[in-house]
């Protein structure tokens, strides 16, 4: 045994959990999402700052909002899952730095001060974020349709008035329903991914 | 209990593992990473794409070429890190996809023939591996220390001679030494990142 992290934990986050698209009728409660992202706020980011916002669509008139701007096949799923949640990026997280990160609050002018590179690390630690809550979902032992086949622009334009957020994923979530996933596809090998030097 | 994931589990991968600044002496084997690959490669990506690529840097030589292109402040621990891991993206993931999504080749061609786009796709997607990797690590019991300060163009050309990749993250991976870690900074509460409609 080579891994720490027990083999029922290791099959709930990765072996067994699958991507769903259909699900139960079994809601998904507040109190679920509050338990997640009290978890995976957790997990590390560059100089902590966390870009992820989540926007959790429970409203019929939220759904139809959102659902217009999803591929055609990412329409029904999206308009039928129990729970659906919008994970963007804040592009202007630097404001926060200062109090995110007490030791070393000149990082905000230090490094962020330019939007371009604020959008660029807001992108990568937002989806480092954004892939710590797909596995909180799993640890909740809920099943997460993780999805990027959308107009951007447009779920920008729709929940995010300011201008200054930008989509990362949205996310359906709840208990799978029948026939909720394909069969599994390959992954590369070891010796196709790593090297040594 | 709301989370399914047994609560040593939680601590392990989320809420008493720290990201690391120093190390033990105990060596990190190829055995390790590999087990941790074969767990986290199940991680979700949009059209199973896998453009995370892993480095090990194990020579002494390999060591100095990284060490020289890292930021002064990350100097020191990436040269006494047990073991380095450069993460990245490859931006031709593309080329992969028609016998990593075999059900659904035609999604080469039809989303990803410009490099933009790739690009784009496999930052957000290298980014969400790169996380499902670093959790990996936690599970095989050892600490990582993930840094973006660094000349990313200089990585890029040191290691990936192809110009097609994008450096990501590296990672120093081992067992903590001693006084490893900062005081743990503060997190946004709940109802500063999520919000409902």
């Amino acid at each position: 045994m080579t891994l720490a992290l027990d083999a029922a934990a290791q099959d709930l986050l990765f072996r067994e959990a699958r991507t769903a698209n259909t699900f139960s009728d079994e809601p998904v409660g507040d109190e679920q999402i509050q338990a997640i992202y009290e978890l995976v706020k957790f997990g590390p980011t560059a100089f902590n700052q966390q870009p992820l916002r989540i926007v959790l669509v429970r409203s019929e008139e939220g759904r139809a909002r959102l659902v217009q701007h999803m591929a055609e096949g990412n329409q029904a799923k999206t308009s039928t899952a129990p729970l659906v949640a919008i994970l963007a990026a804040d592009n202007e997280f630097h404001e926060e730095l200062p109090t995110q990160l007490p030791h070393f609050p000149q990082a905000k002018d230090m490094f962020f001060s330019e939007r371009s590179v604020r959008e660029s690390s807001a992108t990568l630690n937002g989806a480092l974020q954004a892939a710590y809550f797909i596995i909180g979902v799993r640890a909740a032992g809920l099943a997460a349709g993780p999805m990027t086949g959308y107009d951007a622009a447009g779920i920008n334009k729709e929940f995010f008035a300011d201008g200054e957020h930008s989509v990362l994923a949205v996310v359906n979530i709840g208990k799978p329903g029948e026939d909720a996933w394909f069969p599994r596809s390959p992954r590369l090998a070891y010796d196709e991914v790593v090297t040594t030097v």
